[in-house]
């Protein structure tokens, strides 16, 4: 599909469909820029009324042309819009710009169905479709300029390495503003509106690819096709293009706000970090987010790990830079006593030479400091990135000097830099030569913090790079497996579960206890219900006959009396594990299965410590997964605790998500908590499971 | 003491020892500054050298003055500044501003033993101390410049409300800077260097008291006269004055780079934080941070509560704001179907008026918009402050009117508003009429949540507001205490404690476990040994008398092993609540009794989930803050759960606080871990105590 977007980025020539003189129209806007941005292919304004239009030979229907223009910008209202489309499409025209609104945003059942209708009939004549509703697509490297936004009035253009693809109209300009604020040229600035065809996600496959493009910026509010998004991350990765990504509807109160704007459904927030992190795409915070990190990313510089090197001519600087780094994550790097040594060599004695490194106000007098100390700094190692401070610096300071000496050394060794300079004078002369610039230690490591896990996620997502098709979800009607069945599915994939028996009688259940030894477990087992604690079918710990036999005669009249089908007892020997953990799957409507894992318990949902991972993952994402958790530091176990064998949770982890995935898959959802883990291999059990299939 | 702190701030007349003729050195540039900026009182240079100094009369010596000067400076180097405080203090100065380097920064050995010798000879003569290493201070209400900082050169001061005092010099004008390029006058940027006598908590009083002062700003890097600080506090509350605080070495990392720049001792982070709450200062992350409000506390709105409403011209504003609301522990505000009424009259049937408001694209038609609906917003009771978001607009809209709109709603109403605009045309229109503009929506509304919150926390020290002694800790030698003996102090303080009794013999122990009846905990107990796990000495659920017997026996045993004394076993009927909870007290050596609360059991170090509390707090205060830990869905049960009796555990927890704090005690340090709590106000019992005694 990606090759019909070409048209998109790149037409040839482009009709305006309710073309109109005033330039402030939308009909009129995207002519003028047209006219300004060097478009250098043919533009028809086509209106019933005019033979011109802002100075260019306008027609009256499109059909009056001599051949159909590639791209055409539809820009009057209601039914008006649905027959241009159609002559759209019976002209050839491959890519409709539908910038009128009035569809799925105002009525989500009949404009949705026309939003439908529209499509189906455009692509059964190879045409795509932009919008509707959309502030329309501007690519600043071809002058495809087919867009009504007013910002381009406001700031002059550039062409440069970046794409912005928005939903909204709004956030497909916003971000652009704040970087041609900063002098950085933006290439594309695409809105798609309402998505009814041609999505942000696959839109964003077409920027990915354009070889101009070398930073991706997504605004998206809901997301539906994200085997497209994958794609995009996949093309980007390939081009060293990284993603960031703005996805809102982070809350419920902003669920409801989108739905009520766009009609839009609402995507699981936790699913869709969990997807984008899997794609290594980063994922922003808000528009000043989306954007901080671009001159960073431009410089293409790689990092190499999380190790700062901190310089100031400040100690105040100093401790706040150390502070900061390891608040977002990152160390301080171990100067070696070699560099410490030539590092001495330079500074006066009252200076700080193990890392932070306070060059102090001898700064004052000798200029060259800065660049005596950094190729110092460059040549340790343990140096993966430098952070500098300049709080206070003035007209008697060289701060040219500074400023170039520190870019020669970004230049020189590609390790990332960051200056934070509240002062205006230093941000400026730093950011002439190219330097990421900000105001405060928290933010200037914050971005640097981003550069680096940004790229860790992105190698992560490289290890696994394969092309994803969709996983179609089981049809049919879903049942709840009981207790039983449900362990005996796990077991079968590989999930190591507790031995237990079945018992259909009070007899059978006592034997079952002899055999085990030592107290037992005894849970009511039913199809019917899949929370058996709050209905009493959960007796732990019997170490006589009687309980035994008194717990099968309370299972039987709970479940008689929730009108349940009475499948019998379970019976199990009780086991204690060090730690109860959780594995859990289920399936995205929009994003397919979805494997929980982390710490168990009763508590699970009311104190949540869990991460979700998407398949394909390795049992060693797994590890990661948990490691990130608030419960790591047991892994490793604490106070004279071997470590926890984690091996078998690892493999029923990627069991689980093979399970949910291979095709032809029956399986809906999976709750296994708790599954214990403790120091041998054989402590791992799952102790309760429910499996729910389609049929 | 601090009325010796008058002359700091309001010196009638000022020496400078070691006065330059070149404003660019340290002696130097007070001379210029203070002929610059007003100061109306007299300036003597003293130099042997000169007999004028940049046109002033100098004289040689100090001595040759027909006066003693209020204040002197003094910028002469090492043995010639003691020398020149000497005599100041035989003639009667009342502040020495101490610039000179050298010191304790230094050497902190030698260095602080001559610091502490200086001050000892000033205060005998009544003298107090600025410094040493200081930059100097700064008061632009009276001119009286007595610092060497270049940034009074770079940018132009303004008398105004703001008063900042730093340890720092850097972070004396860091925050001076990036207030006045808003814009924003500042009236106090002092420096107090390595506070030798004056410290910049005593300063921070004498700042606060100043009646042109309504927002003190506060860097430290080392706290060690918290009295000081918490005066300080009173004296603001009392005056409506808010204190926003950088306390920097928050890490390891951080506090390792302030010991090696100013050899001062590091304070435990959590206690600090823990006190600044306490006394309604808000803690800032980063210089950024210190100044990001400014604009809110300016305006001398009060908040309300935490409801917001938030009104863009964009839906996706309207959905980044909604998250960013809740992510900053905000919600909106319901409005009620009667100003939705009067919304829907105003703007067009496709905006959105349930909270966010989107105003929509039609406010490029009709700039009147706002102008319209925040009055409708003002009348909703639910509406406790504003968020405007404006992403894009440009001239084909009246700004202006928007901005003139907004600043008379905030005026009328005295409510929070805050904008976030991207675009600097609509943040330079907002920002004239002084509305508080940031970039993003997150930026927006985290400081709309420090305000409203810091307001919160004034009102709740306000609450207790009482003047604070410093507690003297208990001197004598430590000495823990057996478990016995800690229960029972504990049980004498009003802590349930678990039926237990201490037994001598086995066959005590034997006799102990029968009368409980059912499973016994025995454990063995010893005034040498803190943590009885590790050693084997805890026993659990003896269900039978011979393996109380061989309990004892191993106890005994392992007591005999570690070489402690052996005080018997304590015998306690097995016990269970639904959850562990920890309580626990320290002396800090600087900020005194520290009490502890929150989630217990083996991990509290590990995975903790804890809140400090520093005496006075009452019973409410403990509530809150186990409120706002991880654990709190569960204090109101989860699952079918009764809600958790907690009301024992909040009277042990004020008990505590009682006990660390009251004159005479002797105790050092309290650990109960667990204390359990269930549904019953019964349920609650220490299971196990240490305590630490001075004798």
């Amino acid at each position: 599909m990606t090759s019909d977007l070409r048209a998109a980025l790149d037409p040839s020539s482009i009709a305006i469909i309710g073309a109109s003189e005033n330039p402030n129209k939308i009909g009129g806007r995207p002519i003028d820029y047209l006219k300004r941005f060097g478009f250098r292919g043919e533009v028809y304004p086509v209106n019933p009324k005019r033979t011109e239009v802002q100075g260019l030979r306008s027609v009256p229907r499109l059909a009056d042309l001599d051949a159909a223009p590639e791209m055409a910008v539809v820009a009057v209202p209601g039914d008006d819009a649905i027959r241009a489309l159609d002559e759209c499409g019976e002209m050839g025209v491959k890519v409709a710009v539908l910038m009128s609104s009035g569809f799925g945003e105002m009525d989500p059942v009949g404009g949705k169905a026309k939003e439908r209708m529209m499509t189906e009939r455009a692509r059964a004549r190879g045409m795509r479709i932009v919008g509707p509703n959309t502030q329309g697509l501007a690519n600043f490297g071809t002058g495809a300029i087919a867009s009504f936004s007013s910002m381009f009035i406001e700031v002059e253009p550039k062409d440069g390495p970046v794409g912005i693809v928005s939903q909204s109209g709004a956030m497909s300009v916003v971000p652009w503003g704040l970087l041609r604020a900063r002098g950085i040229g933006v290439r594309h600035a695409h809105a798609t509106g309402n998505d009814a065809d041609v999505t942000a996600c696959e839109l964003a496959m077409a920027v990915a690819a354009d070889p101009g493009v070398e930073l991706l910026l997504l605004y998206l509010e809901s997301i539906r096709d994200p085997h497209h998004l994958a794609e995009a991350a996949r093309i980007a990765r390939k081009r060293g293009v990284p993603i960031v990504a703005l996805k809102s509807g982070r809350t419920g109160a902003g669920q409801s706000a989108a739905k009520s704007h766009t009609g839009a459904l609402a995507n699981e927030d936790r699913v869709v970090s969990a997807f984008l992190e899997q794609h290594g795409i980063w994922r922003a915070e808000d528009n000043a987010g989306l954007v901080e990190a671009a001159e960073l990313y431009l410089k293409g510089s790689r990092p190499s790990g999380r190790r700062i090197v901190v310089v100031s001519n400040s100690g105040a600087t100093c401790v706040m830079g150390a502070d900061a780094a390891v608040a977002h994550d990152l160390s301080l790097a171990p100067l070696s006593d070699g560099t410490q040594a030539k590092l001495r060599a330079i500074l006066p004695a009252f200076a700080a030479t193990a890392n932070p490194i306070d060059i102090t106000a001898a700064l004052l007098t000798n200029s060259s400091l800065f660049g005596q100390i950094l190729p110092v700094v460059a040549e340790d190692p343990a140096a993966d990135a430098v952070f500098v401070g300049i709080p206070v610096s003035g007209r008697a300071y060289d701060v040219e000097a500074f400023a170039r000496d520190t870019a020669r050394f970004a230049q020189e060794t590609g390790k990332p830099v960051v200056l934070a300079a509240p002062q205006r004078l230093v941000a400026d002369a730093f950011e002439a030569k190219g330097i990421p610039v900000f105001t405060g230690e928290s933010a200037a490591m914050r971005v640097l913090h981003q550069f680096i896990a940004h790229h860790e996620l992105i190698a992560r997502a490289a290890a696994r790079d394969e092309k994803q098709e969709p996983i179609d979800p089981p049809a049919g009607e879903s049942r709840l497996l009981d207790e039983a069945e449900s362990l005996a599915r796990l077991a079968a994939a590989g999930v190591p579960v507790v031995p237990h028996r079945l018992c259909r009688s009070a007899e059978e259940a006592v034997e079952a206890a002899r055999a085990f030894g030592g107290p037992v477990a005894v849970k009511g087992c039913s199809s019917g219900i899949a929370h058996k604690t709050e209905l009493g079918l959960v007796h732990l710990g019997l170490a006589d006959e009687a309980a035994v036999a008194a717990a099968f005669a309370a299972c039987e009249a709970a479940i008689a009396a929730a009108e349940a089908p009475f499948a019998g007892v379970l019976v199990a020997p009780m086991t204690k594990g060090r730690r109860e953990l959780v594995l859990g799957a289920h399936r995205d409507p929009v994003f397919g299965p979805v494997i929980l894992v982390g710490d168990g318990g009763r508590y699970v949902e009311a104190m949540p410590d869990v991460r979700l991972l998407l398949p394909p993952f390795t049992r060693e994402d797994v590890r990661a997964a948990l490691g990130s958790l608030r419960l790591a530091p047991l892994l490793d176990g604490v106070r004279g605790e071997p470590p926890l064998a984690l091996d078998p949770y690892l493999d029923a982890a990627a069991a689980i998500g093979r399970l949910m995935s291979e095709p032809g898959s029956r399986i809906d959802s999976i709750d296994v908590n708790p599954i214990l883990v403790g120091a041998r291999s054989e402590d791992c059990v799952a102790l309760d499971a429910v499996v729910v299939e389609r049929d």
